[in-house]
């Protein structure tokens, strides 16, 4: 009878880009030919500026990684949007790098779309547990009956909460306190390849890479599908970044 | 018998600062003076750069407002927190030059500490209602009603839920979702006297500015309580931050 | 005899370009249309959006204008680059925002290309004179000659100097210590409206705009190529900046 | 006779600073005990941080690094302000992070004080040239000659063609132009421990850092005074910062 929908997903979809490996590669070529440069700047050209990438990557150059634009539109539960714009105790992006334009809370009603956690989600805590390294387990039957209850029932009796102010025409930017932190918000994200590095260095966990982050699984979810969309776009960058132990340049 | 808390606190508290007036005028000095500027950065100096001060932000030179810091410590919840890093419909300050640290929902439990709306709190919509220019009404009887049961009754309920999976061993990184956006958070926050007054800017109404602002009127009680700090340690500056129509120089 | 070339001509060409006023329109949207937002983002829809545009601008809803894109290709003296990359005394713009690649002079021997003034370039002292808000007047037959003469000399001089010390193998990043800076260096910029519009508030002179800024006359001259590209694709956008008084949203 | 000075002296001096290693450990606790992370903050309790703030930087927690300021006083000729406040091919620390107030060479005459290289400093370039990673060799007798016979005669040179200009009343900001990159200037950069680490990050050689940076030598020299200020205010995270691979956190 309920008119909350639960989900899981996550969407990322790119909305438009620019650039590409041949202007990494053409804009780097500047700083030794200056004008010249600029007869780089075409998509058939990228395999040559591979070693260059290769280098520049290798040496952190990264300026020339940040004439491009890349816009997502992201569907996520505010939780997720939260570590985008934050931190996990202090691990942060140069958020500055990345424009957000996020759905109001304050100016319109929000929708009753919440998260649940899926059924092969890691999320009970083992006997060994190091906070800042987090390794769940899988949760038991009974775990996930416990989950799966709590969830729906505090986002229904909280959106039913907060309906009811909304019919005493009460402020949305007040009522929406009692909204738990599972609703999803849907917003824009635009990045360069440079901070989008960043980003996918903080925000996903590679055991190979020199410095490796322990993310929460949504916000890495997020991250990845980003990745993909990255990797197709700027195949050799993202190679490079991956060889050279995805530190942003 | 509920063990939660209600409040409609917010508190900031100055952790650490260093710089004042003197130092705004001395760092532009260095403009004119280079070395010599260093025998300006005196506090007994400032009212002599009163001048200089004013002229810097009558003409937007920001730069000399930067050498300088403050460190608050701010309890407030989430969705002040959520104003603060991001924007009222894309209304940013450079959130580059806020650094925060905040309690973390993913590592510890979080405390039942909740905001309900203060009494005098005006929440009520008009007829008459631009949602981008918010003005609300005083709630009546009634509505303050139906506000505090909808609000007691959202957080027990939710935190009952949370509280179920947290002894159930369940991730608090995931449980958290249930929560509301009204659950406290507290942590700092470190700018400089320009990146404050950028978010001075935009998160406070005051009708007489070049550029009037409609902020949440949560979000700009936290940054009333920055600005009497920020009043306290830099008398001149602000004082020309107000003459000039309270755009960030 | 000299190998010098003497110009006058900095340049600003497009290299790459993604968004439009259609775009700023649909990201501000997504606050109160979330998903939907993605159907106006289509250049056709530009005009409908003229008014959220406008109304973004007045009240200062920056993020809207980040979901774009710009990279131009500039060729300048080194004294523009400076102060495109810092400031006039202290007043910056958010540089972080402007991604720079720039010709190198420590990596590759430069070219014997230098600036010299306009014979039309405000730049004789007036008896009046207030240095933050410098107003030059024509330099006499006299003056002229005096700073074409000087040009000339300093700059044949130095190059010679500097090329004594290349062919003896001396590292160009040592050697370019001599040149003078008004060598002309090329390099790639690239910015959002909105950085850019936080650039051309500072470094074009308005007597209409809010804040007046007073730049260096070389400095406005790429400002304003880069207005005059950013005005032919965001034509409402630039327009509601000029009517709000050209202070970046 | 000539009324030049030649020198090869860098300066840096602490002008302020706040902060230290008992408020990097303070902010990061902030994240596990909320309010009571200001028990931690006063000096006498760096030590018991030390292992909170190794754990910080090897897993690139950044943010509790930033709760902190430091200002410099800089005497340095341009091209080494130069290369702080751009790159080296394209090789950038985020500038936003790092403020700049500068001497102005519009509005002032500028002073007759010149660089010229130390007689150790090696600049000669070896039959076997990587341009992007540069290792040049000490200059034998007759280079050294030619360098120190070049720059003295450029600098005078050009010094008497801008003397001549400045006396026949043309703008200071024009007739710079004639003068050396040697020149210079004095200024202020205000800088957080995080962005401090990030420019010695990308501004000293250290062969045993996880990226190996190839900075000229000048801006390495103000960088490593810059460090020597950081080290003592700092000294705990100053070492981690070394343990795990000289990359900011």
């Amino acid at each position: 009878m309920s008119e909350i929908t639960l989900t899981s997903d996550i969407t990322v979809r790119l909305v438009q880009s620019v650039g590409g490996d041949h202007m990494v590669a053409a804009a780097a070529k500047v700083s030794t030919s200056g004008e010249e440069a600029l007869l780089l700047a075409s998509p058939e050209k990228a395999e040559e500026g591979r070693g260059l990438i290769r280098s520049l990557m290798r040496q952190r150059h990264g300026t020339p990684f940040e004439h491009a634009s890349l816009t997502f539109f992201v569907q996520a539960p505010a939780f997720v949007w939260w570590e985008w714009v934050r931190h996990r105790i202090g691990q942060t992006v140069d958020c500055d790098e990345l424009s957000f334009s996020l759905e109001s809370g304050r100016y319109r009603e929000l929708k009753p779309v919440f998260w649940i956690p899926r059924e092969t989600r890691a999320m009970s805590i083992p006997e060994q547990h190091k906070p800042m390294r987090p390794k769940y387990e899988q949760a038991d039957e009974w775990q996930r009956e416990v989950v799966l209850e709590s969830f729906k029932h505090a986002y229904e009796k909280s959106w039913l909460d907060y309906r009811r102010m909304i019919i005493s025409r009460i402020a949305p930017e007040v009522a929406r306190a009692v909204l738990g932190f599972g609703v999803y918000y849907s917003g824009w994200v635009t990045c360069n390849p440079r901070s989008l590095m960043a980003f996918l260095s903080l925000r996903t966990h590679e055991p190979t890479a020199k410095y490796v982050s322990y993310p929460q699984a949504e916000i890495e979810e997020s991250a990845r599908a980003c990745e993909e969309v990255f990797k197709l776009g700027w195949p050799i960058t993202h190679a490079a970044f991956n060889e050279f132990g995805r530190v942003a340049p």
